[in-house]
This record gives C-alpha cells, structure tokens and sequence, in this order.
C-alpha cells in the first residue's frame, strides 16, 4: 500500500471558479471539491487568501503558483505541467480560480492541457466578478426597461492594438452595460473609444476595486471621468469598472414598468 | 412573547441568486441565507426543485410564488407585497432566484421595494445561467486569443420592437460571444438580425436547454441553423443559446497562445 497503490488510482483535475473573493461566495460545488483534493493550485484571486476557512490547509499540499518563480508566460506552462504531474501521480488536484474559470480565466487552456494529457478534469463555475461585483455594490448590471443586455470585457489589450478582438466602438452602439475587467491600465484610451463610439461622456460610470472583500472601495462617476476618477483616487487592480445607465440608478428610483 | 415580541424584532429580505438549477450552484452566503429564513419565497428557477436538499422545508413557510393565483404583472406585485408584509411581521424572509439576482432577474426591482418600505435587503450574487450554462456544456463563454468580451442578452423582446432596448447589429460587430436567455421564441429574428449585422451565417452556435440539471440538453448548430435546430429538435425554455467562435472549441483546439 505504498506510492504504487497511489499511482494506480487515476488521478483528476477539477477547475474551481472561487467567485469575486469573499471566502462564502464559492458554490457548494466548489467547497467540496476544495475538500476532496490532496493538491489545491491557487493564486492571489477569489478566496485564495482566507482558503483556511474553507479547508484544513494542513491536510493538503497547497502550491501558491502566484509565487512560482518564473515569468508570468512560462509560469502558465508550469501551471499546466503541475496539473498534469500531480494527477498522473493519482491525486485529486483542485485549480482554484478568481471568478469563473472561463470568464478571462485561462480555464478552456487548462482543460486542453488535462484534455492532451488524457486526465478527466470538471470544471466548476464561480460567480463571476464583472457581473457579480457592481451587483454587490447596489448596481445592477441589467435592469428591465433600462438595459437588457450586459458586457464583461477584458481590457487587458488597448483599443486599436494589433492584438485586440473588442471593437469597442460597436460595444458602444450596442445598449449593453460594458464591464470591463483588467483594464484599469488602459482606462482613459477605453473611455474614448467608447466616446468615439457615440457614448455620452456623461453615462453614468462606477469602479468598484476588490469588491466583495473587507477592501472594496467603491466611486461612482461618469464616462468622461471614469480615467481622471481612477488616477485621482488611486484605484488599482483588483477592479472592476461599469459604464451604463444602470451606474447611475438608486434603489429609489427603480420604477416597476418595464 | 407572543405575536408582539415577534412584531418587534426587525425584519429583513435577503435576494439570494440560486444559480442555474444544480442544487449544489448556490453560494455558501447563499444557502447559509436561506438556513436562517423564517419564509422563503421561491419560483420554478434556480435549486427550487429540490430545495429540500438545501433547508429543512418543513421548519420554513416556502411560497411558490410562480403559484401565486395572478397574471404575470400582477403576480410580481404580489411578490412585492409578500416581501414586504412578511419583514414588516419580523421574519427573515429569502427570495430565491435563478440565476444572479440583476442579470434579468428583476432583483433591482424587489431591492427598490424593500428601500421604499424601509426594509434592510441585501443581495446575494448567484451563477448567471448564460455565462455558466455554456461553460458546464464545455463552452467557454471568453477565450484568450479567440474572444476578450461576452455579451448576455435577453432575447424576450425581438429586434425592431418598439420596446426593444439592444442593438443587435452593433452586437454582431462588437467580437464579443453573445449569450441569449429568455430567447427561445425570437431566435430566427434574432440570428437574422446578428447575421444582417454581419456575422457569418457559419459562426459556431450552440443551444442549451436545462443547464446543470439532469434534464440538460445540448445541441451545437451555426447562427444561420440555430432557429431550426431549435424548432427541428424541439428545444424549449429555460434555454441558452451561445453564438460565437467559442461555441465551436473542442479542448483539443485551445492553443496555448493568445
């Protein structure tokens, strides 16, 4: 019954969306699967940083792969390597993710990897932060008779760069709510493409940092402030920003016709 | 400590997203919510068919409110009624919801109600269907390399109603994956319309009825088959469907670049 008994027990991966951050906001699905595993991958995101209140940490080999030491391209293919060693060794090895795992969560390449590998790997969905985090904040990310349609979109890549897939432009035409993730970096040149696109500078906008969690700071202003808004006050990533009516809405004023 | 002493404690409503309909969807914060509830006000979506799985039932006053003796509009003035009567009588009320609370599902509405009234509500985030029901299908709703933005919509208004408050032309510019609920009987006008937007009758489609659930039902199709794939396999609400390149990932084809 020693490490051969192991090697023959197939392993498995499952990928876990762990939600926004708050350690309660993970699924029941995705608790147990935390508290089946032997191995548990995690980085900085969703309920990483309080995992002790979900499972006995002592109990498993925890692998911070935030502090793998390598650039953040091989870094992913150490990730995948990791995934697919530790299964193959007969482990129940859990990937816990920030948010959903294929809301801009590399889970689909994840999945791939297990998929060549020939490894059975689940994946789990999380609350997904673009939609759950304005939510959180008292803004509703659609609303009946304002909005009926919502945007999450990684700003991650500039307007009109070589790589971009977005065209914000018609995102602007759209009558969507636009949320947008990992773009605080690229906020003032989004902001104008939405202007460019025919947004009102005056749309309502919101930026909400590390929602969910005892951090989360929240400021609400415009389109055509949103940059100067996050550069005055300082936020930072972890961040959501929304731009759309519904940014603007009080639980007053929500009226009942639709 | 009778009726009076029960008067005098406060009351308050918790709207709680339920997820897709796998009982084990809900948050943590979600199912310790409907725990502590004295009344829990549920519908057809969501974990409510097996709720019992969740909370000892008998120990709670559950409302169908789906069977609430009304028309549709005036049922949700009774829902409105009932959240408010039952915090003002001190209990600690639950309205179970499929999917998130504000992504169409009237959550801001019911919030506004409790703030009128004065009533405390908090809201619970809950797996949106139309970003998650894709992915337990094996959809990824964003891919790196392949699509930065996902789009949900309603589809209950059809394009060119007066009413209709989405531009789907612009959508079908925009590059981000469009995700439809409620959109059953609209999905010829509306893939007409994506497509006189100028997508590809050939982009990657994909129809799924029952998510999560043991009902659930997957058909993969393209934009210009999907109103008869639809029609032709007799798929019914509640149902996604999922129009992007996305929908035509194998786990296979995910390449590590992006």
């Amino acid at each position: 019954m020693s490490s051969s008994s192991t090697a023959h027990k197939p392993g498995r991966v499952t990928l876990i969306g762990g939600g926004p951050g708050a350690v309660d906001l993970i699924t029941l699905r995705g608790a147990r699967a935390l508290e089946r595993a032997d191995v548990i991958l995690t980085d900085h995101l969703g309920p990483a940083e309080e995992l002790d209140r979900l499972v006995d940490v002592t109990a498993k080999e925890v692998i911070d792969v935030a502090k793998l030491p390598y650039g953040r391209r091989v870094a992913q293919e150490r990730i995948n390597e990791l995934l697919v060693e530790n299964a193959r060794a007969g482990k129940e090895v859990a990937r816990l993710k920030g948010g959903d795992p294929f809301v801009f969560g590399r889970g689909f390449e994840e999945l791939a990897v297990c998929a060549k590998a020939g490894i059975p790997c689940e994946v789990i969905p999380g609350i997904s932060s673009p939609i759950a985090v304005p939510g959180l904040a008292g803004i509703p990310i659609t609303q009946r008779g304002v909005v009926h349609a919502a945007t999450v979109v990684s700003g991650h890549v500039p307007p009109g760069h070589e790589s971009s897939l977005v065209d914000w432009r018609a995102l602007a035409k759209s009558g969507a709510t636009i949320a947008v993730i990992m773009g605080m970096r690229n906020a003032r040149a989004i902001a104008d493409e939405l202007a460019a696109g025919g947004l009102d500078p005056a749309t309502p906008a919101a930026i909400i940092q590390e929602g969910s969690t005892a951090r989360e700071r929240v400021a609400r202003c415009e389109l055509g402030t949103l940059a100067d808004t996050i550069e005055g006050q300082g936020f930072r990533s972890p961040a959501v920003y929304v731009v759309g009516a519904v940014a603007g809405l009080e639980p007053g004023e929500a009226g009942p016709e639709g």
